[in-house]
């Protein structure tokens, strides 16, 4: 079958017409892929960076973990799915029966694997799964949308590690598809004004379209800023780090009030100094990070705001390819896109 | 000085020129009235019903007890606010040193005065308060506005409350304004789709422009309703009770999901039956209520929401008369009208 | 094979020789019945009163739903246990699929199966159960305290739905097994005083030795009591109702303090009148119930405590007795003992 | 009078007996001081450290902030307390009206003062503090049990910045003073295990005294241990930082199981290297840090439990000298005393 393969260590990636299709266990299933997306985790794999080799990639690997699809074979003991069904796929295989899966965080799963790095990917025109990573969709939800339940999922799950955020300012560095989600949650979930920083103008554009006030955290000093636009309260109630900068952290700290909290879901490539008396113990931020989604009640709460209308995810989708230009899929998505969808 | 006096018990009150100029202690201030607000509960004392009578109100009375307005004169310790400053003023008056109001509950204090039950209230050229008791208001927020913290704060509470509403499905029992800025700010706060209840077609209206699901209790059966409007959680995820009626209880039980949660704001006029086996612990439904405004972070999270223009309260002010028509607004606020103004 | 059985509505089981013995379906497993507990549930369903009807139990069943025991034989596609594993069972059998299995709350699953009420119970020699109902147990704890481990998880759970009850004062409701567990967890998590009411002196008894003040509310009034016992807050914290009696709720939110919580577990035979003006509303009590037990935090909850030695359960069981002498348990159960444990 | 006084900076203090006696503002109050209790904030002042200077400590300054006494006079607006009174005082002055004080987190008040270090403190006959600083102790608290209030309440806001430890194993760095009652806090309140941390085997031992598992950190591999000591869940579930060692931090990080937590208290003397991806993001911790005490939560939940007799400090107080051997006081409690009280 047709599949994007990353084949050995270093850069790049390749498009075969010979990848051997999935044989399937009695609690797997396959599904037809209708529409996968590229994520950033797929542009560090593809360039060889150090946060893609942290996971491990097993080689040569069918690339992508963001999809969706029809189920086309079933193992002999599924029952949660059948032929036919439109699903989404969770990326983080879980086993159901460990400590963390036994008490609610399966999504944190001790022998968790990994679509599309530990595990043959969705770049493919088919792909196996465990029965229990598939999330059904119904009828009112587009494939294509299906397929960015699972990088949405990630701005949610931050939202919810992040707890209530209603009337709450708000800070967000980094405008990649993880961001501009979280801004689009945020001014859903009723935060009072949401500032958002990017390098990039193109993506800071996307972010003013959703209401935020745009950065550059290059011209502007974002910690001034806050305090001064927030003086009341002494800085912003609440800050995302999504742009996985090593570097950002510190003006975080600067720019939250006391007693504000701070989500973590980029991976800075190296490790970042904190000062834990100034602002983990005197100003008394809260630190957290959030890793996949949880399961399910992320992607309940996802299909929850889709099906009711209130969450558009179209306009995320400003390019859709072939597999075979997956080469330039990786380019704009490491530029100027939002979110590049892959066609089989 | 003009005030709006109920002078003994049962029906009625009446406007008189002569009502007593208030004196002030120590640590009170005088406000000049420039706004003030009626509520359910100024025409339930009107008519001499139960829920008023409850509170044991002092007679004579100078009613009304949302207000805004500039502050006119200040007792010798006062430091908080000083002659000059705009402010709006909070009903339960705390006096800051009681169990509640050291662990943070100063809306509960032990010791608490009511304005406009307990202490002459607002319909009134001038009204003395707690220095404590004033919340200043910026320049920004127009005091009409800030006459409407009092009564949207017991909103901005039940959501408080509640705690995080974001992508829920929500079932809001009475359209009076309470409800209506319930429903306001469920959908400003994320909720996935609203259902509103109430006799009235005018106040239904209200709810339907709000973006709610207008539903007549009398021609739909509601936990039927959301049943299947609801049938992937199999019910509405949380309630909220506005209307006091006393019959409306176990339609709210019937209609939320299992583990769902009620928050009732309504005062019953008598003890409601609920069957605590069924629903309490078999369904798994969390019952909460409200009693007036955290203070001050309900207040805090409110001028939040209005100076950033994310919430606008101008829609709910449907009537402005004088002093000397309030019976008129007694009779308007108990039938079609969202909120009428009182001016001096 | 031998068993408690009940044949018909109405009052009455008895001990047959003859029961079937139960066939596995592919996700089933049957277990060899080591130690069963008796509950009050047994006792109502025995005496066919109105709260164990409500459960709609099939007819005949083979009684009981606490136990544990060796699993004896696994259906084909079971994984999670095998032959020789030491188990204590779920009662609230859950299908892991529905909407309250995938937001976290499998306890309360849509399509619950009632282990001994709507699915043949423990008081046998071998019972089926789905293998996801299955709790696997160390070694470290005897079969006879992984009996327990269901009845106790009620007692966990109402403490995980309550909160944080660190250094809070407590009154419990009802001293029978649940109410027992539910003072000596109080105590065991910091709870600065506990106050348990009961009507048998045998069962207050027990209360005293696990530190609490026992009452009997036919000679004290409780909210009297309480107001003077904790005057510096106003009232008890925290109240746990486990006896089910109708009445006694009215006398609760009397003794619990304003803000205060209500955690109830007894199943009242009839509506219980509440006050939602007074107490839910102005004294802002927050009440809510359990209903079995989280799946599977409060199963590792208690394990973590019985394995590290901090809560000894063994104190429970006051008597043992064979299968034949079942009517015996009853009568002991509805009296005087804490825990009956049959033995097959 | 006598005190305890810094003049310059550098190491070093002396006691003075010719120290101004304070004049009180009309919201102020004047201690006679009963009982001081030397902070390790205190031995960094004398010192000179980087950690203690980073507060800018006021030169010449009365040292001290732990102390209880009798009221002995009030200024003229004062309520709150009385000449007479006894009370222990908070560290943290606060002035109730700045934001962070609105929403209830007067500890981290926008204009803190802080006693001892910024205002002349305790280590004298007489202390003026402002009235709304003091914490009435009743008769059944000796003084010099009021005297650790103080310190003994940043351990219990550590606990509760923790949230819920019922069951959980923790793990605690550091036991000097703040580790210790941090341990005694964990046993009262439930905990399943608790290891603790230390250099100096006298703190060990009085770990152990209380139930805590003592290790060596230079003998011991902490991370290691942890997984084998909690192998069911993969690590320990929570951990406490009170050494302020700057190197620690990364063990806890490898210690705590994924989606543990993390408190911090100590102030370790420069940034400390934080592992975002792998810890805070993909382990899922959470790291947050207390300063201060919760007013008056944290003081009220302290009170609670030492009036009940479950919390037991006078174990705490090791020695006990007059003034005049303050240097002898600062050399025993940087080495193995547990608390040193100072007495005029």
């Amino acid at each position: 079958m047709r599949a994007v393969m990353k084949m050995e260590p270093g850069p790049g990636a390749k498009v075969v017409t010979d990848a051997p299709e999935p044989h399937l266990n009695e609690d797997e299933v396959r599904i037809k892929v209708a529409a996968a997306a590229i994520c950033g985790t797929d542009v560090h794999l593809f360039e060889w960076g150090k946060s893609a080799q942290d996971f491990n990639p097993k080689l040569p690997l069918v690339m992508g973990h963001e999809c969706a699809g029809i189920v086309d074979v079933v193992g002999s003991s599924v029952k949660n799915v059948k032929v036919g069904d439109r699903v989404s796929v969770e990326t983080h295989f879980f086993d159901g029966h460990c400590y963390q899966c036994r008490i609610g965080n399966a999504h944190n799963c001790l022998n968790m694997g990994l679509l599309g790095l530990t595990w043959d990917g969705v770049f493919a025109e088919y792909v196996k799964v465990p029965a229990n990573a598939c999330f059904p969709l119904p009828e009112s939800v587009p494939l294509e949308i299906g397929a960015l339940f699972e990088p949405a999922g990630v701005s949610v799950h931050a939202l919810q590690r992040m707890g209530n955020v209603a009337a709450n300012s708000a800070l967000v560095c980094g405008t990649g598809p993880i961001g501009l989600v979280v801004i689009q949650l945020l001014m859903l979930f009723g935060a009072s004004k949401v500032v958002a920083l990017d390098l990039n103008p193109a993506r800071r554009k996307f972010a003013e379209q959703l209401g935020a006030i745009p950065l550059d955290p290059r011209q502007t000093d974002v910690a001034e800023f806050c305090r001064r636009e927030f003086g009341r309260s002494g800085g912003v109630d609440v800050a995302f780090e999504t742009s996985g900068a090593s570097t950002v952290l510190p003006s975080l700290f600067e720019s939250v009030r006391r007693e504000g909290r701070i989500v973590t879901v980029g991976h800075p490539g190296r490790e970042v100094p904190v000062d834990i008396a100034a602002y983990i113990n005197k100003k008394g931020i809260v630190l957290s990070g959030v890793f996949g989604r949880r399961i399910w009640d992320t992607w309940e709460t996802l299909l929850a705001l889709v099906e009711s209308g209130r969450l558009d995810l179209s306009w995320l989708i400003t390019h859709r390819l072939p597999f075979e230009e997956f080469e330039h899929g990786i380019d704009l998505a490491s530029k100027d896109a939002a979110k590049v969808i892959l066609h089989p």
